[in-house]
């Protein structure tokens, strides 16, 4: 390990230090961090394995109970310190074998690629009815009952192309997929479909959780590939009275345990206070959930890896926590923050990727002014990395729940233009995940776990 | 073109204008460069015809006469300007159709994929010969004539992987391809192999241009993949005296006329003040030129296309130049040059992307402080799009012989990190361009292109 030679430093010295002395050490440490990283990083093959020997892994599937047992081997064999599961109850959705639909007009008959969305009840055998197409809920919401009832609601709204965000866009078109299903019940629907909330022109449908409003009924809820919905909408301009059959066998099983993955590297000075990195290990069930959040899984346990390989003594514990059930209720994330603050346990920073394997930009803070003043401090130091955009603003769902006066929560904001080509569908693949754009992810990540590590942050 | 509403704007009114109302027009005129760009963009379907109906295109060869039918007529229908072609002389290197390579040893054969480098001479049959590997060129100058004589070197060093820009990892192992081929030869060498210049670790050979010192003998030369390379190294170690196998029909026929092929939207205010855009239309001679650099060719028409399409009249002649034989000698970019200088033509900026159709970042400036100073008061106009990274440094080779003390020039910055992984191999396809990235490529170019068309530049 001859970059070691490079580093010579001391956290105890650094109250005689002058600010140059301290940058110049910072500096060095991240590029042995980046070094290590980029040439012996193991995050990509680490995503091989889990994408490829374990698959999709949906909260309460057997794929989960598997990445549960792979993640902990894993946190083992790297020889981390405290290796535990935490307990965390979760659903237990299952998509069932029968899932299709077509639409028809007299003798012509269109198979389109679909997708049931989680948590979607089933259809009971095929329901083939009229559709009704509305391009946005607001679109829905101002018809009238007797117009819906009884026919298949088809919500066609496209994710903004304009956005430069495609986070934004996604955020903008998400309703349709949360709260359409339900909306369209409120109007007597027998089904809802909806164009997949994807940035991509092709034929794969993008699954997804949809959320059932208590007091109304629960309709069978699918999507379809864009090109479909292009095509059926356009079938519809030229057929208004066409059938929409669609048949979903998806059934909720009981709620059952699974767990949390926990790791740590033991802090030299405040081993109570803990700097945490994470993702989540489940996925939707199609693809493999290579970037969603495989990416964010292996980033995370490399964060640790790194700091162990190029011998860094933490001065607080840095801890790594593979979230179980993000996607259906965030179980893991709420019982992780549950626990911290039923045990007291102090938290001073928390960092989540969760936005795939791409080349990383920087990160978003989610906050004090403080906080942020400092953080801004440290930008020339990764500036040569190309990872000083900051900004302020949301973090991650999984470490969300932490959020108080004291913790500074900080999401990888890494370049999402192609993540929803990718995001909840059968095309997110390990194959779409490039070495270099992952080990960057990582090196990211564990250089600001060095600098917070370092600096300490100040609360509220 | 319900966007064009929110523009209301004449740069005659400018110097009554304070600089808030000035950013507060830019911005807007900026917003509907990327809204045209990102909802209308044509950039990559024509990216789909130059790579998918034309394909590769070395200059010199019946592909690149092809392309360059195809770009006069896109700029023809596109109806700028002016658009004419600009005869340059190039070289004409062909491949032929014998190209492959093996080491044996004892019974055993192992077939390798290689790609002759661009130039080489043919072997006129099977040159079988023992290996001298060596790891740079220095290693190889440090050998005795008797050691190498007679012999094939194999010149096997890698891209560092630890660079952060991999533009400089390629720099770095440049020196092997370009003057491996005549050091190995000075030694008294039959044939030259290297490692290709490669990011991935898969099984594509990278070509690219070697020069042959005029004083030395000219030796077949070729480019091993990573794998490959990799492979003989190590059965090297097992086997020293294993020999290798190579045989290339390449050859060179006399040189020929082709063409850039240029347009323009004409200036309102100064019609002889030009601001260029290019890339170049060529490419190697395997796979489809889709990074380098159907891209640049795509990004640079489209400029001009989004500026017609939101009505915006340019003060100076906005010029498009798709030019011919960056990859082997430059021909196009020197003739380019040549040609404003003999008649005065007077150059604001010259605006090159040869960097591939990945997300942008900003731009490099090859100017004077001044500029750099205009340049970067800008940053805050593009810091919305992500694309505000202003450094110094090299802009473009086609552009590069446009250099004065009055003409800025500018090379757009993408996210590299893959960029070698496809570059020069069959692996530079069109199904490896994401759409987003490509237009948003696009959109930053025209963002550019309009503010250096308001502001102008100051020379020297």
């Amino acid at each position: 390990m001859r970059i070691l030679f490079f580093v010579i430093t001391c956290s105890a010295l650094y109250s005689q230090l002058s600010v140059a002395q301290v940058d110049s050490t910072h500096s060095r440490w991240i590029d042995v961090i980046y070094k290590e990283a980029l040439a012996n990083g193991e995050a990509y093959e680490n995503l091989h394995v889990l994408c490829k020997d374990i698959g999709h892994r949906l909260g309460g599937s057997p794929g989960a109970d598997k990445a549960i047992e792979w993640g902990k081997n894993l946190l083992t064999q790297y020889e981390f310190d405290n290796v535990h599961l935490m307990p965390v109850e979760v659903p237990n959705w299952v998509r069932g074998k029968t899932e299709y639909g077509f639409f028809s007009y007299s003798d012509q008959k269109y198979n389109v690629a679909l997708t049931a969305l989680g948590g979607s009840v089933g259809s009971y055998g095929e329901i083939t009815a009229p559709i009704v197409e509305a391009k946005n809920l607001d679109e829905l919401k101002a018809l009238n009952r007797k117009d819906v009832e009884g026919k298949i609601v088809f919500l066609n709204k496209p994710m903004d192309a304009m956005a430069i965000n495609t986070g934004a866009a996604y955020g903008g078109a998400w309703d349709i997929r949360g709260h359409g299903p339900s909306e369209a019940a409120r109007l007597g629907a027998s089904a809802c479909i909806i164009r997949s909330l994807s940035t991509a022109e092709d034929k794969y449908p993008h699954t997804g959780g949809t959320v059932y409003n208590d007091s109304l009924p629960q309709i069978p809820a699918a999507a379809l590939s864009v090109v479909d919905a292009r095509a059926l909408s356009a079938a519809l301009k030229e057929n208004p009275l066409l059938t929409f059959t669609i048949n979903l066998s998806c059934e909720v099983f009981p709620r059952r345990m699974q767990a949390n993955v926990i790791g740590e590297i033991k802090g030299n000075e405040f081993p109570d206070k803990y700097i945490v990195v994470g993702g989540h290990l489940d996925s939707w069930d199609i693809g493999e959930g290579a970037m969603d959040d495989g990416a964010g899984i292996v980033h995370s346990i490399e964060v640790l890896r790194t700091l162990k390989a190029i011998g860094y003594k933490p001065r607080h514990t840095i801890r790594v926590v593979l979230f179980i059930n993000e996607e259906f209720g965030n179980d893991g994330g709420i019982a992780y923050a549950d626990s911290a603050k039923t045990s007291g346990t102090y938290h001073v920073a928390a960092i989540e990727s969760d936005g795939g394997g791409f080349t990383p930009r920087g990160f978003s803070l989610q906050g004090t002014d403080k906080q942020f003043e400092l953080f801004q401090s440290w930008s020339p130091l990764l500036e040569p990395y190309n990872i000083h955009i900051f900004k302020r603003g949301g973090s991650g769902v999984d470490i969300g729940p932490l959020k108080n006066d004291q913790t500074a929560l900080f999401g990888l904001t890494v370049d999402n233009q192609r993540y929803f080509d990718y995001h909840h569908s059968n095309n997110d693949v390990f194959e779409n995940v490039n070495k270099r754009e992952l080990l960057m992810g990582a090196a990211s990540m564990t250089s600001l776990v060095y600098l917070l590590d370092q600096s300490g942050i100040p609360a509220e």
